[in-house]
């Protein structure tokens, strides 16, 4: 696709110049951006009131046309939060090892872009002000091919950021919106692998299973959560009730809130009628195993199925489990190696689940909510990782880096 | 393809087992196989002999007979191979960070094995031992796919690292070969997601490219180097011809060596005469450009594509630039992101270089022959990767390891 073509030549030569600019620079720009984003506030929500009106005549619903909302406060926050990012630390340039080698040549790695970043993304035009900011701030030149119900929307904005990165003589394939909405783009972007070095789809199940099945560009797949919790007979039961609450309810739509409670058979029948009367009280649906079917008669039945799903609502399949290794069985089975946590006083049972649950993120008594780049203390994230390679958890600005081999020498040659 | 899951699911099962291994175990083991194999010789030399024999009357040429063929001398470098990788620090389990956080949560990040490792490979069967002891020292479960033409071989292999697996009572699943070899069962292996966590080809372009085009598990791009010497108009003459002609000749067939030099035009009346009668001597087939062509009117007229080769032979492209951006930007258009050297002595050519080109391995004044594992001090690599994505340059053991977020709770949860 001609228009790939263009943008991806521009983007990786783009990439060349940012490789190698100053954290001053890079973020004296996502100041500039951050500010003319407030200053254009009143085009971006004319250009959104557009998408959403012919969102509304496609028969879209409620939650995709809250999530393409755009208002003051939704603006400021995008605005925001590319402050934020300039504060952050600039990981480009780091040295992460030098050493002397016998023959006398100095051997280092340095931290370096990852070059151009590709994304997919849905419905949620903040999207292109995060990212963004998120790729400047790591030196690598961005192409985004958002949602078409959103198109008018992420060109007003990329339109104010580019309009700031030119004055500033950035490079013009700094960042490019994709203008072609199609699932071509999107097939041509996957397969885009001479231009683009990663590709990182953001939004549902859907869409990411499609750009892993479809890329031959390296992906970095974001997202799926179902995260148990595992309530041992050790467990403190106070902790247990308000950790699960927390977990299910705090947030029930995110990829870290809790979608199974696994609890063990000699605390269940003094902790399950608690639990659930908290959980019930909250409004959430329990689907019960039988055994948990037996103790509280209202629970909805369980299907196998239920162990299987990101409900992302107010529902939570219930299990009562035998043992520590029927619960780790359980959870490597069924979790989707995202965020999993045991309730328990016993300390060989917490270090047992700590090294054998595979996961990016494992808890002991605490929730799961907590898997997000601000709360592990490394700021703004550009996704949840749950693949093993590159990338393991919350992706702060380190992961969109990747790192270069630097020899020193005076002449060596291999003997 | 029933084989691939039955092997995918015992691998799995086996990799929660092998991440609790501790190292003193691991080691046991590697010691153990590589006594086993100098005992089995003969056993692996008769198999040997009888691929060599059906590989002859299939017509397969010398190279790869080369690759093919195993004797006494190669099975004790096998061997040797394992009790190196045992003598080697065991990554699985370091704590490479630990912090509190404000509201009293202990968040680590941990070493972990990746889980299932697959290998899809051709010809040399010393591979099956080495991704062997480089996949059980870091905790992961393997599944071999090797050539058709050196089946027998690779399966005498593997049965004798079962055997000796078996009574350490490893679980079935550490290591497998697949029986079957035809393309279909390649294709089948690159469609495990379930199972595979990793995929690595090690072999020509054409397979490493068949991968990457067909793979929907994640796959680390390793192998193609079309690396270049760049003499600046600072160079020193005599370390510019010695790092040369090293790169180029001193091991032709490797992704290592150098394929193309470029001479600044400063000093190329100088030193072009004395290099090419240096790289003849070697027998050196010089392509050079037309002012290449000018100063020595014996070389062979070079054509568009030699920009872009990976001779792995004794030829070499070369070619007079006029700058040391010109240089950089012939680089990073017509490499392969392996390694590249420049040969200076000035000091801002020699950072820029370092800075601006996109290579694994970025060389000054030194032989692009050192991009190797041990020769970087990390020892055996799995091989060297040209991608971006979570490992680049030589693999070691702790490109074969992800981690996992760790956190210690006493009961937080999220306001």
């Amino acid at each position: 696709m001609e228009e790939l073509d263009i943008k991806g030549r521009m983007a990786r030569e783009a990439s060349y110049d940012l490789s190698g600019l100053t954290a001053h620079k890079k973020n004296e720009a996502l100041k500039k951006v951050s500010e003319s984003l407030i200053r254009s506030k009143k085009l971006i929500m004319e250009a959104n009131e557009q998408d959403m009106h012919n969102a509304g005549n496609e028969g879209l619903t409620g939650a995709i046309l809250d999530r393409l909302f755009l208002d003051e406060k939704r603006i400021r926050a995008m605005s925001e939060g590319l402050i934020e990012i300039s504060l952050l630390d600039d990981p480009v340039g780091e040295v992460i090892m030098m050493k002397k080698r016998p023959n006398g040549l100095l051997v280092g790695q340095k931290r370096v872009p990852l070059g151009v970043i590709g994304i997919i993304y849905e419905s949620r035009p903040n999207v292109t002000a995060d990212v963004f900011g998120l790729c400047l701030k790591t030196g690598n030149a961005a192409i985004l091919r958002g949602g078409k119900e959103a198109f008018l929307t992420n060109r007003a904005i990329t339109k104010i950021i580019q309009s700031e990165l030119k004055s500033m003589k950035f490079p013009d394939g700094t960042i490019q919106l994709v203008e072609n909405t199609s699932r071509d783009s999107a097939m041509a972007m996957m397969k885009l692998n001479r231009y683009i070095d990663v590709l990182i789809p953001r939004g549902g199940a859907g869409l990411i299973s499609t750009v892993v099945q479809n890329s031959t560009v390296p992906v970095i797949e974001t997202g799926v959560g179902n995260c148990h919790i595992y309530i041992d007979e050790f467990a403190d039961p106070e902790k247990a009730i308000a950790i699960t609450v927390n977990a299910k309810t705090q947030r029930p739509g995110v990829c870290n809130a809790a979608e199974t409670v696994l609890v063990h058979s000699k605390i269940s029948g003094k902790i399950m009628r608690l639990l659930s009367d908290e959980l019930i009280k909250k409004g959430v649906e329990i689907r019960g195993d039988r055994r948990v079917q037996a103790l509280i008669p209202e629970v909805v039945e369980l299907k196998d199925e239920d162990w299987s799903m990101e409900y992302l609502d107010l529902i939570i399949a219930a299990g009562v489990v035998d043992s520590l290794d029927d619960a780790i069985n359980h959870i490597n089975h069924y979790g989707s190696g995202h965020s999993e946590c045991i309730i328990t006083e016993n300390y060989t049972h917490a270090q047992e689940f700590l090294e054998r649950v595979d996961a990016a993120a494992v808890y002991v008594n605490a929730s799961t909510r907590f898997t997000d780049g601000f709360e592990f203390g490394f700021g703004a994230e550009i996704g949840i990782s749950t693949q093993k390679l590159h990338a393991r958890g919350p992706m702060g600005l380190k992961e969109l880096t990747t790192t270069k081999y630097i020899i020193y020498g005076n002449g060596q040659v291999r003997e």
